[in-house]
């Protein structure tokens, strides 16, 4: 075959070469030109069609690499053979736009609504274009897998602060999001673990839990949180616990269960306990209650953290304190996954925090809530014949 | 006992009523104060440090929160049970400052260097500028799960023209960076996976996939890529593939392959193949390579992309596209989980590829890679007895 009919259209955008190998690949899939069959030469098909050798050569070339032909040397090309190609029809629909409007609520009382109207978006746009404007080209580069280290410094502060927890830098792991540092942490433990959890508590990590580990088992609380004895009968070997402000209880863990909880972590080595310190900065009498990874001295306390609640929940920063004999097993298992959390992003909660706003929008948001929770006990108040209120006495949420 | 020698500092800046509190925590954690002791009253605490009765009402709320103390009703406040408890030692280290500086290379040639000289630092600071004096407060709430509607309509477009992809934006979900992506995958797909990888491979997949799955094999490579026979022998029900250029022997799959590893995948209704696309932005010589997912009739192909590698690595902003037939199951697995990208990030890059950078700095970039590339192939010519290139035809690396 020296001639093969294309019909060219040299006023078309598309280049011709793109012409000749969409037409050559259609007849190809179609079935037109058939296995085996012998394809004019690139002389003798721009000879035909009136154009340049490496117009022809360009388009053989394009088909050739995706394997639609084949070339034999001293032959010529052939059509490959493609049995059972298929083309599909056009799947793309327009984009379902759901039909019922969101239904709107005079007051959100859902547990993870945020008050955006105190957000400090000044402050936020100030710090965001500092970092912009700082020209520094490495932030778009790859940066530590744990997490830059300036955050990291300013979170080991923050922690050590305002919640108790004692650790080094090399112990903190940035991620986005406590999901995301959770489904680590069901990779950095591996198989062989049995994670308890509070009933009722967090669903989200509940279910979390259940795909990422072998088994996960349901532990009675009393006023005082997760039941030791019942935790022991389990025979997990993983405690997911809420200690300063258990979800949805409320329930404060006291210092006494939390000392029970330490020794039930340290009769075997690979027993372990997660702290979830989800909302322990909104405490609105007396002091905040101190981290229980603060309490441990037997490296038995993974510590997790967030600031989507705190800051906004848009803002994918969460971070997890290791014990310091898991480090070195996270830098094995995990040490190859990139950080998940932009740099840029990392770097201006880094200034927030550093530069004193991150305190000063505690405070403020305390107040906020404190005044609204206040509120509502108040209201709730004539109603307290028929209910009665748990955990009010710590955090955002009551029941 | 009705009094309690307190050297308490008026002028100090802790409050009394904290002054208080940790004086009595540490004796309570000391023994001094043993269990079931009764403390003195308020009034009477009060009068012997001549301090008002709320100051010591304060510090017995937070010792009674905190669960150090008791209140027993009409009778008092006593010392908890607190055996066993120890606190720890200071443990804050400095952090280690590696003393190895890194080496610097004249050529980086590691095959996940990226070229950010010519990274459009003006156009992104423009954008993110503009991103956030848009004041829309409601980038600071959480946003979709699967990633927002904007940047998911950016992406099928670009998919659709650039890659041939073809899908709706409900198949779409966006997180941050490709590791997440497949570990969500993990989660998704559940139990009862046995994941097939090219060998040699991207090594990090493989390593992920090691402890997400239940068993991982490895199946050779001809000069087509992946072997559909010992594929087929080796029991896997999901494969990992990088069909436009796989890492790191840069074999471009066929069409004939292609067609057959379709044909693989519909044969059973579990089996499924991952196309990773990492490197198809950049072919020098002709058109790029149309992926893998295009052909696919049966909702067989699971697609991966990233912007990491097209814009920089510090943009964690990856996007796979699931077949239609896992959406549901997505909704139902996956769903409750956050996106893990912050939507401003989200935001900036949906605008750079609206406005048409990306395409620009893709072309930009091409030209780039394709000099060095070039300039590389030239220098090697001299070597070519002694060794072999092989995948120089399309992507940032060859062999």
């Amino acid at each position: 075959m020296n001639e093969l009919i294309i019909n060219l259209n040299v006023k078309s955008k598309t280049p011709l070469y793109e012409q000749i190998y969409e037409h050559m690949k259609q007849e190809i899939c179609e079935g037109t030109l058939k296995y085996g069959m012998k394809l004019p030469s690139t002389r003798s098909l721009a000879k035909f069609l009136e154009i340049s050798r490496s117009t022809v050569e360009l388009a053989y070339e394009q088909l050739l690499s995706e394997g639609y032909i084949e070339a034999i040397p001293c032959k010529g090309f052939y059509v490959s053979e493609l049995d059972g190609l298929y083309r599909q029809e056009q799947r793309i629909e327009p984009a379902k736009k759901s039909g019922v409007p969101k239904k709107r609520y005079c007051y959100d009382f859902t547990p993870n609504g945020i008050d955006l109207k105190n957000f400090p978006y000044n402050v936020w746009r100030k710090i965001s274009k500092e970092v912009l404007l700082e020209d520094k080209p490495d932030l778009f580069r790859s940066g530590e897998a744990q997490g830059d280290d300036d955050l990291r410094f300013a979170i080991q502060n923050y922690l050590h602060q305002a919640r108790g927890v004692k650790c080094s830098v090399e112990q903190i792991v940035v991620g986005a999001g406590n999901e995301y540092l959770l489904m680590l942490l069901g990779m950095l433990l591996g198989k062989g673990y049995k994670v308890a959890f509070e009933n009722p508590t967090y669903k989200q990590a509940y279910r979390l839990f259940d795909k990422v580990c072998d088994e996960v088992v349901s532990v009675n609380m009393d006023s005082s949180g997760i039941q030791i004895e019942k935790l022991r009968e389990s025979g997990a070997n993983l405690v997911y616990v809420m200690p300063s402000h258990q979800y949805p209880l409320g329930i404060v863990m006291p210092i006494k269960r939390r000392l029970e909880l330490l020794k039930w972590a340290s009769e075997c080595e690979d027993r372990y306990i997660i702290e979830d310190d989800y909302d322990s900065e909104f405490r609105y009498k007396g002091k905040p209650i101190p981290a229980l990874q603060g309490f441990d001295s037997n490296g038995k306390v993974i510590y997790l953290g967030t600031f989507s609640r705190a800051i906004a929940p848009a803002i994918r920063i969460s971070y997890m304190v290791l014990p310091e004999r898991m480090v070195e097993l996270y830098e094995q298992k995990c040490k190859f996954l990139s950080c998940t959390v932009p740099r840029t992003e990392q770097r201006v909660v880094s200034q927030f925090l550093e530069q004193g706003y991150f305190e000063r929008h505690l405070n403020k948001m305390r107040a906020v809530y404190k005044a609204r929770h206040d509120i509502l006990l108040n209201q709730l108040k004539p109603l307290l014949g028929m209910c009665y209120i748990t955990g009010e006495h710590a955090g955002v949420h009551l029941l």
